[in-house]
């Protein structure tokens, strides 16, 4: 058990190793860190985390984080209206824009299925996503989902839901990560990557 | 380069990253699992980490971190007053502490000499610890600093000031750590670990 000798220290520990992998020892190192620096310097920390939690928004288009009503990404005339892309999470979304590789607009779930944590179709923002169906602009929905029985099931749900719309439906290719040694892949995903081979150019 | 299509997030991530140890990726994880909680969560490591600073004080006698102007420590009349052990930081303390190994008192040095770096004894704690000497209480001054140059030096440094007030003086053992094993330990380490060979009991 760690000894602290300060309320104040530990107080401060206590709530930074709630943050996820973060552990008492780092949260010690931080909160000593942030003793070492001037005062600005956690003010600056403390209110950008404040301002961050009280001001942001969810764009009311497609969920994903914003500063404003309608998130930066859709209100973008340069992206690519004829591609949505369905996303869990911001985060994911993040994840893909930093590919620079996709110029489409997103949708954000905000979770996907799961019986077993007890997250229903409606718990999700399935509903918001057809009611921008049907659309004079979409072409393609590309599902973004975790290879996971849950993202697979969110997508297959969706789709079925997607049939009226008569919209074309993919989803993101499932293979061997670049980089990576054939022989270390599990069979399922090495399968998966043989069914959904890609023509050599 | 990472896109985040929101100030809020960005700023957030900008300072979170400041911190030692944390990229901009986690930087991120954190910052939206803030947005993840209620905002009280927020408000309460904000206002841990905006009172630790704020409101941390130095021991006048240890220069150990404290929440008055003596630290618990120095205040406790169970520590056995005749040992004294020097650290280069508070960190240093709290790490001793957490070992249960150490009754005695302490004396934070705020830093150790380095020619390299600039650091020079009037940079440091060292005119404080002279002037608890002579002392009716300490017999023993213990030098707990890290096992480089720096460390070395500040210790004869020091030891060099004290002769004057004929207190013992020791440093913590070096050698293998526990649980290494002994070809993995570097000549300098294992040549020290010979010379301050310990009688077998």
């Amino acid at each position: 058990m760690m000894q602290f000798s300060s309320k104040l220290i530990e107080e401060a520990v206590a709530q930074i190793a709630k943050l996820p992998g973060i552990g008492k020892k780092t949260a010690l190192r931080l909160a000593l860190h942030l003793l070492k620096q001037d005062e600005p310097f956690t003010q600056t920390l403390a209110e950008a985390l404040l301002r961050l939690r009280r001001e942001i928004q969810y764009c009311q288009v497609c969920h994903h984080i914003s500063d404003a009503p309608t998130c930066s990404i859709c209100q973008n005339s340069q992206r690519d209206r004829s591609l949505l892309c369905v996303v869990e999470s911001s985060q994911d979304v993040l994840a893909i824009e930093s590919t620079a590789q996709y110029k489409g607009i997103y949708h954000v779930l905000g979770g996907i299925i799961s019986p077993i944590e007890g997250i229903s179709p409606a718990d999700i923002q399935i509903d918001s996503l057809l009611s921008r169906f049907p659309s004079p602009e979409i072409k393609e929905v590309i599902f973004a989902l975790s290879a996971t029985m849950e993202g697979d099931t969110t997508t297959f749900y969706i789709t079925k839901k997607l049939k009226p719309f008569e919209v074309k439906v993919s989803t993101i290719a499932r293979g061997i990560p670049i980089g990576s040694e054939l022989e270390y892949a599990d069979e399922i995903t090495l399968g998966r990557s043989i069914i959904g081979r890609t023509e050599y150019e």
